[in-house]
């Protein structure tokens, strides 16, 4: 069989097979609906409150701000449209980055045209939004702002506490998409002042359409759907009990295993960005730290992203030009145009997203390929760079 | 171990080993994002389309009409709001009735808020929706008519052909929550007119957090949640592969043993309505036909039905009183006001839900121990009855 490395975790894990265990029970055997009164559903119940439990702890919450949704995208939606709705009496400010997720940017946008006042805040060249820009954006009538631990294409860390401090002092609720930080990077809601909190499950190695949405205690927000009124009226559903068990065992183990696994990722991914940047005109996009540990995004003249990635997929290896919800966009990545990177640049990016599995001949492999591709691609290429 | 009997197949289903079988390559080994340019992200979405041609081909859709959604809630918000905010040009008038599960009855209460016209229709002591009803509420304004299938609670079933025959007469979209009818009856889109159309894969022995809405082409429907633009706009966020594969495994498994699955359960289901009907003062809820045929929704005098409902469960037997959403509610069912049963009645309501494993001997071991239960109750009742 030909060899197939994945390197594009940031756009999906593999589910655990340890967590695949703990949800197998609930599929078939005790299958209740948590909302049932029988000993069926009690079941179900008791499972879906203790992986509530397991949840909070690991984001030093109370079990009763943690909501279950289907995943980052409702969680976003929920956040921001939820709370600006319902917040309608403080004030119309919404204050995010230009470069978040399309979950909380283009809700961002459609808030926009229903009147609301949001504001998109520049970011550096280095991939990070500054302090400075959050407080200059702050004004009587914001209610909420919006920033992204860390980005879903470019890796780099968000000051995220340094944020929350100044919306509490300022009395501005504060909602970060942790999609790509939670079970990778250390989240205490209390120690950065986080109000709203997304994460999705099949990021951290659990099932797809499950996620969380933390919201702090009395923090108002609306429903964005209605129905059977679960999850306290926020979130209308019957209760995923096989997901939820399986995102709350997913969570506990890359909580254990963080420190471990950030530290093998991190050599990894250092040596393959080194390699990479030996490629001539080649460069890495945004700072090199604070960074995820897993991600190396990087650029190279002459050559369209696209091509590269289906040229490695012929040889086995799974990359991506940027997020996997806008491959199909022929737009250049609205994140590296948010870093000022040229429209030019901007199609030749390439991300690599390491996971648990990846190992050191993994990318060695990636290291002996890609300066062929990229020579063989700049041969053809109208670009220039032959 | 204690004999433990489910009939409350109304709440949820267990996840069909086969249909296990079929998601488990999609949990770990076959990983990929469908949104994905890669070999990985390729087999996702060859997957998720094929699952899409399934169902679409089970309910005589097109392919591109089916939009997959976490599920029956999901699919009821889009539906309604969706369609309802995006054919703002045509009117304000949204028809449903007042028996609808709750994620649509409390959608139409919220455009109703909104400023949305909504006339929520009377049903008749038999459990039906009238035509003459729907008739007399059409006018110029109405864009949309939401009415479900089968009730979720009594388990009657709509005239949902002809409903659809007259708002296609009327160019009206017709909406139907079939959530407890999709794998149970027949359903053909073209030939009952119907435009939109909600379901949910827990319902029929699929995985639970994944359901789908057909959507006729050409119906004007805005999102509820904004994102990476997934199903056509329509649904953002990362496509639930293992979930929409069984999803679509499921159906077709529901729909190939529909019919014997369906005389089987028919015949225990009449066997327990006999049986119940034996015990003084009881009664069934709706007409006997058409109804679903795994549902037995009765109703004793004198006694509580949560408190039926604990006892059952003792003795092993899963039973509800009616909707699992809504068990935590005092308030007596929105559904048995509708069909008139008088307050005190309401609370005595107890509802079986028989599915693919109910043997004959779980129907005579409930008729064994039922009739003790409702005796022991009524001896303490407060109600009365001894």
């Amino acid at each position: 069989m030909k060899r197939r490395i994945y390197l594009d975790h940031a756009a999906t894990t593999p589910l655990d097979k340890r967590v695949l265990k703990e949800m197998e029970p609930f599929f078939s055997e005790r299958l209740g609906n948590a909302g049932s009164l029988h000993s069926f559903g009690q079941e179900a119940r008791e499972a879906v409150e203790k992986a509530r439990e397991d949840i909070a702890k690991a984001i030093n919450a109370g079990q009763e701000e943690i909501y279950f949704t289907s995943g980052g995208t409702e969680s976003d939606n929920i956040a921001l449209q939820g709370v600006m709705k319902a917040n309608r009496e403080k004030g119309k400010g919404l204050v995010t980055s230009a470069f978040e997720h399309h979950a909380v940017l283009h809700t961002a946008q459609h808030l926009e045209k229903k009147g609301f006042d949001v504001n998109f805040l520049p970011v550096t060249k280095e991939g990070f939004v500054e302090l400075s820009e959050v407080e200059k954006a702050l004004h009587k009538e914001t209610v909420l702002v919006s920033i992204m631990h860390a980005n879903n294409e470019i890796g780099t860390v968000q000051p995220v506490k340094e944020i929350g401090e100044m919306c509490r002092e300022r009395g501005v609720l504060f909602h970060s998409d942790a999609v790509q930080t939670v079970g990778k990077e250390k989240i205490d809601v209390q120690k950065m002042g986080i109000d709203l909190l997304s994460a999705s499950a099949h990021k951290f190695y659990g099932p797809k359409g499950v996620g969380f949405l933390y919201k702090r205690a009395g923090v108002k927000a609306e429903p964005i759907a209605f129905g059977g009124g679960h999850e306290k009226g926020l979130r209308s559903g019957t209760e995923n009990t096989p997901g939820i068990v399986g995102m709350a065992s997913a969570l506990k183990l890359a909580v254990k295993e963080m420190a471990e696994d950030n530290a093998r990722e991190r050599k990894l991914r250092n040596k393959l960005i080194d390699g990479c940047l030996e490629i001539k005109d080649g460069w890495l996009n945004g700072a090199r730290e604070p960074r995820l540990a897993c991600n190396a995004a990087l650029g190279f003249d002459f050559v369209e992203g696209e091509s590269m990635v289906l040229m490695l997929s012929d040889k086995g290896i799974a990359a991506s030009t940027g997020s996997a919800c806008s491959t199909k966009s022929l737009e250049p990545s609205h994140v590296l145009r948010a870093i000022g990177l040229p429209h030019v640049k901007c199609h030749g990016s390439l991300r690599f997203t390491l996971g648990r599995n990846t190992s050191a001949k993994d990318i060695d492999y990636v290291l002996q390929e890609l300066p062929k591709i990229v020579q063989r691609l700049r041969k053809i290429s109208p670009l220039g760079g032959k």
